[in-house]
């Protein structure tokens, strides 16, 4: 999905550069480094000690991941995560409103008189934002009377490539769908252009919808309705949170509000 | 031209994304600093003495840039830009055969029958990476005997909007063209978005290539054809470069070879 070789996800991109900015208007530099080189990452750092606290964006697996940043709290080194916020797992995590984002986007797909919506993307216990984002597809359907249907449910991750074969396999098996709501933009993009190489129209005969806003959404055409992840803030957030732990302050977990952006892709502002 | 407040040129954040995992690879981590943000950042970062060595990405104004790094010069700080490599403004470049990228990508679109090229793009002594692309350019066509016209040469940033702006003005102006060169991708990309919004068919009516190979190239409908400046050659070299000015030894300035990728908005591959 990258042309470079890094496996960094393109929508960290503009949250490092966020980071970076605000870091910077405080007087910090930041150390980057790629935790997924080393298998002992977590220890490796704690020894290595070369910078005064540590954000992790992204997390692969999420169960593997919380087991190994459990090395680093027992050192108490400064550290914070952005991904899935949950109570029951009290990691010093700040994410974005997932389920409420979109239960939001569905609900505005329904709105548009849609009614049999694709799911692309996969709710898992290793993936919990999609899970999150899977939770408020099903409300807003359920709120509605709609019962979801698992033929319109494709497991997949989030590359351009996963949602051209989604659409794919969802044309092959004969499956109707009127509208997509995939779980990242890259999905969506795929899905875009499978469609209009299957001669379909975006959006008038399927609406499409993704999820983070990434810059690629305005260079589609159609343009690409999303939700945003508001990386600004999410930066803000973070930088400020590993401040109060440098401190030696705690800090809450917390949910940044997400916001739907209509663009073409959905015919909502058509 | 991004949704975040970032001020980085998206171009980098592939190349930077390259830089973090070889570093990484080498067991280095990686001190980013936004030098942009202060007025005096080649003291600051000589003065603050927080990292080893500095690898710049981008000048905005060449003209200036070159002599706030004198000042880095001065110090004795090792450091080395990613930029335009000219051998009478000998500092420490490395950086893409720009000449030769625009050249095949123009050569290439002769080649499939194109004679009226548009040139998008600021080809200044302030962006001279951007000057040494329009020179490939004007050697491509008047090697097979056609005139460049100053009609078809606008002068543009490299956002995305730029590049719809570019279009609309050749069509305002009433300009024949059945081909688009852009210097960077970002504008080739607003260029296909306006002209299919003009009802024409890309690339049966005009021919599109960009130039970078942004991740976005696949992404759009029909995909963009472009010529590819390598991220992963260009950390490699930077960072080994930074890695021998370190240990004291001169380095050389490099240019580093592109690669013209066709997809099919120049229809090259249909």
């Amino acid at each position: 999905m990258d042309k470079s070789d890094s496996p960094i996800n393109p929508f960290f991109m503009p949250l490092i550069g966020s980071i970076l900015k605000y870091a910077g208007s405080k007087g910090y530099d930041v150390l980057v480094s790629l935790q997924k080189q080393s298998d002992n990452w977590g220890s490796d750092y704690g020894h290595a000690r070369r910078a005064d606290g540590i954000i992790f964006l992204g997390y692969n697996d999420y169960d593997t991941y919380t087991q190994k940043v459990a090395v680093l709290g027992e050192m108490g080194e400064p550290w914070v995560l952005w991904g899935p916020v949950i109570p029951e797992h009290p990691n010093l995590v700040i994410g974005s409103d997932n389920e409420g984002g979109a239960y939001s986007a569905v609900k505005h797909l329904i709105g548009l008189g849609r009614r049999r919506i694709a799911f692309l993307g996969e709710p898992s216990a290793s993936h919990l934002e999609y899970k999150e984002r899977f939770e408020g597809y099903v409300r807003a359907l359920t709120e509605v009377g709609i019962t979801p249907d698992p033929e319109l449910m494709i497991d997949c991750f989030i590359s351009r490539e996963d949602g051209v074969a989604a659409i794919e396999r969802l044309m092959r098996e004969g499956v109707a769908f009127d509208a997509v709501f995939a779980v990242a933009d890259l999905l969506a993009v795929g899905a875009i252009q499978q469609l209009l190489r299957a001669g379909l129209s975006v959006p008038k005969d399927v609406s499409v919808m993704g999820f983070d806003d990434l810059w690629v959404c305005t260079c589609t055409s159609p343009m690409l309705s999303t939700v945003r992840q508001d990386t600004t803030e999410a930066a803000h957030v973070l930088v400020d949170a590993l401040d109060v732990l440098i401190s030696g302050q705690p800090v809450e977990l917390k949910r940044i509000p997400t916001q739907l952006i209509i663009r073409e892709s959905c015919g909502g502002s058509l």
